[in-house]
């Protein structure tokens, strides 16, 4: 496993940029009694974030499904100067975006007009060309909401799924809804099965990833067959391949999933050819 | 409708009081970042916290539930100084209480050893003896998470579900999950239907609250028939009386589901008999 996290040294916050130490919000922030928010995170590789645009764009849909009123295009304009204080201007680079209601005396329903916090960070990271890692995973029931497709920041259900996972040594727990896989608790899963590619719809029961987007582009770009459809559950070790797609995880092959080897155990050729065409176009000029 | 919350005059937070426009975590509390956290809320009456042993027992159990390690007696003992500050000490008042898993750089496992935060305020508050009111609901089907007996801060689907029926001004939304109701977005349910009383069972689909707990000993005093079993939503509308339970909200009548009324239109002699009852409870020596 790769070493932990690490803290940011600095802090976009509500327009201003503080020391990470010193980043904090009121207790009555709706984001800290009620999950009451969204968020996003994106890559910089080679000097531009990937997909940076539809990065936003789902952010805006998260705040309409939510109904947040915020310009995010006020935080994206904010973005350079956080990277310049950040250390990381020329750098590769990951952003964390967090939009919350804003503070408000408890109560569930929410006033009008109240502001809502902004924060934002970057840290240094520079994601391999191909991600070489092999996961293990767990499967577990998809006990989450029905609104996975909100990228919302109540996310324990999502905690618990992602501890399980590393409790078990695993990088990640595939949640199974009614015998069906759906993605996993960061991450949306893909399947190789006789040359056919499986995913699950992007329908509220997962959150329509940007890289399981572009890989589904890819899909298309290299001539596979691609079959919008979860897999059951039941049907898991019979796959040829299977793999992760995320911001950070980019395209990772699963070598076991509950302890039995997927396919030949490391990345089959499926994998290996949408890793390869999403390296072009992570370098593509 | 009641006027709006408002903020209280001083925080706990984390072993010391300050004010509540000073009460502030860091960004990375993993409450904020990830609704990783639980809470309580208690109703002092007459003197005393209204089932405080109840309540600090489920807070513990939640605890447990998400693995939180976390001296709850520590919080206890201090809320006399708590209500002192906050000048309610000899009134009748209301605590919230929440904990949340602590401060750690963004991931979704957590890392061993954080120190959990602690936060809680007390307002004052006096409930009134009965609450008259009748609460207008509307029904929805229950999206929200399957494990629904962990009291957590992870609520943006309640929250979502109480905004629903306040855009429609009611006072609840009624959850129901495969076609039968479970619970309110802040409250239990009750019904009443030639003279037995049905509450959905303390399952993982609902939170097993502790008025709603008094009010089923109550019915065991009276000697009024329970069966613990949901309701199915087809079967609404002929109930012969409806209420919600809940700290705040106390025993009230549901005057209309949907916009159809329920039974009598007010107060049905069951849910009177058991207000009447609750009344007993809170002012017995």
């Amino acid at each position: 496993m790769a070493k932990g996290p690490e803290y940011p040294s600095k802090v976009y916050l509500n327009g201003a940029i503080v020391d990470a130490g010193a980043a904090t919000v009121s207790v009555f922030d709706r984001g800290f009694l009620f999950g009451d928010g969204i968020y996003e995170v994106m890559a910089r590789i080679n000097g531009r974030f990937f997909y940076q645009q539809a990065h936003m764009d789902r952010l805006k849909a998260c705040l309409r499904k939510i109904d947040i009123d915020y310009d995010a295009d006020t935080l994206e304009e904010a973005i350079p100067s956080l990277l310049e204080a950040s250390g990381v201007s020329g750098k590769d680079c990951m952003l964390y975006i967090q939009i919350t209601r804003g503070v408000a005396p408890r109560q569930h329903a929410y006033p009008p007009g109240i502001r809502p916090t902004a924060l934002m960070y970057a840290w240094e990271k520079a994601l391999p060309d191909i991600n070489r890692g092999l996961a293990k995973v767990v499967t577990r029931e998809d006990f989450r909401w029905s609104r996975c497709d909100i990228k919302m920041t109540s996310l324990l259900g999502n905690v618990m799924a992602n501890q399980y996972a590393m409790e078990q040594q695993c990088y990640e727990t595939l949640f199974v809804r009614d015998g069906v896989v759906t993605e996993a608790s960061h991450c949306n899963v893909f399947f190789v099965k006789d040359g056919v590619v499986y995913t699950h719809p992007a329908n509220t029961s997962i959150l329509d990833g940007i890289t399981r987007q572009v890989v589904l582009e890819l899909c298309g770009s290299l001539g596979l067959e691609v079959r919008l459809q979860g897999v059951a559950a039941s049907d898991l070790h019979g796959m040829d391949e299977a793999f992760l797609t995320g911001t950070s995880t980019q395209v990772m092959a699963i070598s076991e999933i509950d302890g039995k080897p997927v396919g030949i155990g490391s990345a089959g050729p499926v994998t290996r050819r949408l890793q390869e065409a999403f390296l072009d176009l992570k370098t593509a000029p």
